[in-house]
């Protein structure tokens, strides 16, 4: 790493946060009491209600796979099922942990956009009743999508009120949740509890901290017992001061939101260099901080020995571009001359 | 936190060390490949084999009851059985983790001293070869053991031998393993490798650092396939460069001895201020860097509102006083003084 | 099997009772609906909440091992414990099951007989609300103990009464229970609904079935989704007529007692003829079919080449003797008869 | 059942066979040793070898969803994951045990008739050692498929090429195994082992029995530690002699083949009577015992209320017509006029 550079890869290829590093080396005075026994921990239990409403109940966790099987650990019986996009975090990227750790089955739809809505809701419904099948408990989204695309809070709201009024809850897998509520304008508790959501994994790592994520239940009935899954799924830290002192500097003066508000910043930057570049196609909405588009084949490789990021479809000739809080814009207009070079 | 103090409470309850902080902060530099796919963590593994020897390999993770599980997972089928002391950590203090999470049932054992022997492990292998039970396949052992004891190389040597001549594996719960190796005065290769250990659980948030441990193959067959455990166990971070940032400092100028041995020479000092006090018993031999004593009920509570610890055996009256790193010759003075105080 | 002979190894090395097949064979007519949509099996629920009472909720297993497990599923959260006898057949002949299926950790405590009382539960409480441990949610009983002794009614309903208030369910592993209750001269009702037991596996197959348990919940809410939990965990059986005829028929003019008793009487007759034999010690109170005893090593092998029983425990030289609702007095007599020659 | 009919439901909801029920009712003289130390059980190992070549290893089960996860577990490690097709019985019908019990993601596969094919597997493999994605280790095919559809043994053995080829063991879900061999009318050799299939669920209950499957290992490896496994999963049988009995007598005479071509020939005749009727639409091709069609919604429901059948898919107005051992010419004729009279 001699020469740092900043690449397009994934938000989790950036840095710490200056902010988030400073409240680290604060934090690291004299001894604390370990497993969230300590004063910071303790304090960042309000911080959270603050930012989603004094029912919601938070716990620090290591990481995204942890906070989202944890979610289901807390909701799903052994018979319960998972809603969620064939797209999902969950059912692609977690090497089965919602299977081989949660011991539950996801049901997975099929969508245009990583986006799931009523009707596909409704058609994993049919075996509700029947022994024979696992029942129906959770919907589960992604906000941001793992495609870059966001919820309306009038698509979250409806979806919310369809799932409830089957019986189902709504899990947010918000690994981007700060980058959805930025797009939208609107608060974390907009996005969320004002919206019906009932559970979800608060995203940190990629927003600037150094690892550390929140498992939020707005239904506070749901953090029943949780204490004991948490510290069973090994995502309980013994140091667990250094996780809440970077949830705390996240939720201090809004870093959450500058983090955020920039890195999509970034992406829509990007997407305006390179939209009428010959030979380059963007393939979704830039709605927060990823760019999806097809280049050339052949166009790949060079722009890859260059800058680091990843090819999403390979046959189609996909790629993905992610912006970080770090992102500079000279770093877009660096990145976007190069790939009018290579598409060109 | 306004008066930072140190305590006897755990080696969990210390600071990070600064070279470790500053190690973290150098990592902190343009964008890295998360997952571990950076230079950092492909380093590491060359260190870990300079350490344990050329066949180790070695895999961060977040905590220590990842680690152990893992190690478990790593090793066990599903009707394979793990011998530990009725006193592990793993039988325990994990919240029922190897059972819920690796699905291995635990033959615990009382032991006087936390140690297993060969003796108590052949009192366990009365049921092989019967389907109806359970089949042992791992020894599990903590160095340090959760009583403060340390195992003799010869201990462990003549244990492994015993073990792999019954077709078992032998694991070792390192949380404290640089205790146990600065204690003997040898390296952590002739404490484990040398000594016929298969896998380990090495710690580091205990000595030093924020939060990291790594599990040790040191039969690298066992590793066959490891990556996907972790990240489906839930325990691979996405910003692995500051995990692998905190394990390289630990291995770097041995600073892992260096904090081990001032912790375990500040219980030597203490176990000196104390063992003579009227009203204070040494209830544990004091090995390595943790005292356990018993005090007159009466006079804990008002040492605790002095001093942070932990009460081990309430009826007993026995505590237990953890050093640390960053304990310092005036704690243990002031300390012992304030035990003179409330024993006499 | 050219010479059917009758042994004292387990009563589940017994025939199947005459009007149990024939009830297999009347149920053998036309078509119905799997999966215990048939009439025999509707009625059956009936046939149950005449013996416990009408709360009871009853759901036909294949086999001893699925009705525990199940029970426990149907308990429990993931960190959740069960306290039992270290004897317990569901901590050493179940292979694992509860841990690695229904993922429990057993609190086992050791007995002087088999059987539990409040001191020894009491034990297990000390980490009550403490995130590192597991938490004790079922106290499970055996009745009959695999010890062969029985808990007297007032014993049931004092374990019972304290369970309750320290928010434990009372589990009975009833494999053997008809005998118990006939070994007590009382009802099924009031050895368990009576006594306060919240659920049990009702045993079937050491009493005369081909093969089926049922699993009764006389507190209903514990029902609730049990119907999955059996389908998922590989009890539901797809005829189930012809579990439900071989219930239906334990129950109908008593064959459950008259099967029991009878079997209770003939070990009570072994051990009479064998009690005043020199070279044979009995080692437990014969309070139900089993009949414990002490011989010297040189006899066992002998005896064994005669009939089948197993050794408990080899060193102390003690053997296990069932008697079955098939064995005569004839077959004690000769047995007695052959315990008399070779120990003498 | 005061009136004992036959309708087209299930092949579960027929009977016993006759000489099933005679070879229970011989097997129950004498005592004999639990959990399969008998000689019925003995002798049931050679006769599979026979069946399947000598490298088989039979092991009785108690049913069908207990048989499939029970492969699945021998074969899996736990982050393996199992391609099978979207409509197979593992995936829609068995209350996710193979994720709650075994532990194990299923990677479904829309198809056509049910049956997958190399292309479809290729398209399941692009994840391969992608540390974020489970990995495939198992294709999982039925056969017959749950569609009624039968793979030729060509498509069996290209199939099972291809699988090896990628490291893929191939499991057939063996249900009907019986009924597509006399599809083919070939050996159950032939159908597997000679196929290249590594393991199977082989279905007794549909054809003819009270309740016994057996899990086929035709790749002996597999069989290693199998009987933990089978223990552990709540699936050995403590009267086994009488699963094995059951067993017996359907590999004696050819039984197997006796009631799986008869169950055939009962469909084929009732697909032709019913082909040509106005209103009447065969919706997949007849293969084996099955015979799937399309009536007028308003049709279906008359026709219910005279014979127990399943509704398939009801938007599509489609239906599922099964045939057993026991299903009479006059049953299907009787059945027939009863369409007839609906549809027209």
């Amino acid at each position: 790493m001699s020469e740092p550079r900043r690449g397009f890869a994934s938000d989790n290829a950036a840095t710490i946060h200056p902010e988030v590093l400073a409240a680290i080396t604060r934090a690291n005075a004299g001894h604390a009491f370990g497993y969230g026994h300590d004063p910071l921990t303790e304090a960042l239990a309000g911080r959270f209600q603050g930012e989603f409403g004094e029912h919601a109940r938070a716990f620090g966790v290591w990481g995204g796979t942890g906070a989202n099987v944890l979610c289901l650990r807390a909701a799903c019986r052994p018979f319960d099922a998972v809603i969620c996009a064939e797209t999902a975090h969950l059912n692609v990227d977690e090497c089965g942990a919602p299977e081989a750790i949660a011991g539950v089955k996801l049901l997975s739809v099929p969508t245009p956009d990583g986006k799931l809505d009523e009707a596909m809701i409704e058609g994993m419904l049919g075996r509700v009743g029947d022994e024979h099948a696992v029942q129906p408990r959770v919907v589960s989204i992604s906000q941001c999508t793992e495609l870059g695309t966001v919820y309306t809070v009038e698509e979250l709201a409806s979806l919310a009120r369809f799932s409830h009024a089957h019986g189902l809850l709504v899990h947010v897998d918000g690994a981007r949740l700060a980058n959805a509520a930025a797009a939208l304008g609107i608060s974390l508790r907009a996005i969320t509890t004002d919206a019906g959501v009932d559970m979800l994994s608060f995203g940190g790592t990629k927003n600037g901290l150094l690892g550390a994520e929140a498992v939020v239940f707005l239904d506070p009935a749901l953090a029943d017992g949780f204490e004991y899954l948490r510290k069973q799924s090994m995502q309980l830290a013994s140091k667990m001061r250094f996780l809440s002192a970077q949830l705390d500097a996240l939720l201090t003066d809004e870093l959450w939101l500058r983090c955020a508000s920039h890195a999509n910043e970034m992406a829509s930057l990007l997407a305006d260099r390179v939209r009428s570049l010959a030979g380059v196609t963007l393939t979704r909405p830039v709605q927060a901080n990823a760019v999806f588009a097809a280049l050339a084949p052949e166009a790949i490789a060079p722009l890859r020995e260059r800058y680091d990021f990843y090819v999403w479809d390979e046959p189609a000739g996909e790629v993905r571009w992610m912006c970080s809080w770090d992102t500079t814009p000279e770093d877009v207009e660096g990145f976007a001359a190069a790939v009018a070079e290579v598409a060109g």
